[in-house]
């Protein structure tokens, strides 16, 4: 996360004015304020038709090497059901549809600050999946074969979802 | 909405580059990259004990004068819950607590682009209502006694929230 030190609008530097109850940088020139807001991100809780859980072993930072929900950050412009679908897509080639929403999280990266994450619950379409260059591998797994998700975030998004108690319940 | 001309890093004018997939400004010197996500939105579909809906009237753009929820912009380091709750607070003096999530959505506004706003379902924790500069009145009204509801994302959320047939299944 670098701070900004110049206005983006006219290239004047920028100062520290109390504005909305915060400490901002604002422009002394032109009036242009930094409004600092959480990043929106949508993470894909990605079932096929047996239930099993779609994960991906990340091969970028944040996590770097660690097991995940994909997902990633929302485009201006998108819906963050369509950017969640999105980045399935981008990350598996796996197409679906989205079947709920499971919760909305904030947390602190700090890489990207604060975070906004949605989190859906999709269904896949099929089954064939080709990752990018952002992921080492991705499958399906049952519940208890999972290899384990560390993100904490994460954690608590399958917890929430009750994917492990449902299918012991159905089982 | 004015768009970036400069490095808020270096100063340095910013080109248009292809990246991840759009036509983004970045920073021939330094690397930044100007990434557009939409801004979080938190509103507070709020509740007293009878099951009357707070609305306010907007004393500002966008939607200037018309009736609405509270609500507004995230803050970095906010969990959205925590934000919504704050607008409410800020707007008309009411504390509350978020009972439930309604729904996520996302539009666009001349104003500020795209928007991604999460609508909250609060109890308030009393009715001493107390308005500052950006709203002209607030009030609890009972489902078919409130004024006008014609921003439509407002109205999608309180035909969701199921309010007024909530209301008239009770009697």
């Amino acid at each position: 996360m670098k701070s900004f030190t110049f206005c983006p609008i006219c290239a004047t530097r920028l100062n520290q004015v109390f504005v909305d109850g915060r400490d901002r940088m604002s422009c002394p020139a032109c009036g242009w304020i930094h409004y600092v807001n959480p990043l929106p991100v949508a993470l894909a809780f990605t079932v096929n038709r047996n239930g099993e859980l779609l994960l991906i072993r990340r091969a970028h930072e944040p996590a770097f090497n660690e097991w995940a929900l994909p997902g990633g950050f929302l485009e201006a412009g998108e819906h963050p059901e369509e950017g969640c679908l999105r980045e399935l897509y981008e990350e598996t080639a796996l197409e679906g549809s989205v079947e709920g929403l499971i919760g909305v999280y904030h947390r602190e990266s700090e890489m990207y600050g604060s975070l906004m994450v949605v989190a859906y619950r999709v269904i896949a379409a099929h089954e064939e999946i080709s990752i990018n260059h952002e992921v080492f591998e991705a499958g399906f797994y049952a519940p208890g074969l999972q290899p384990q998700v560390r993100i904490p975030l994460h954690q608590q998004i399958i917890e929430e979802s009750r994917w492990e108690d449902r299918e012991q319940r159905g089982g």
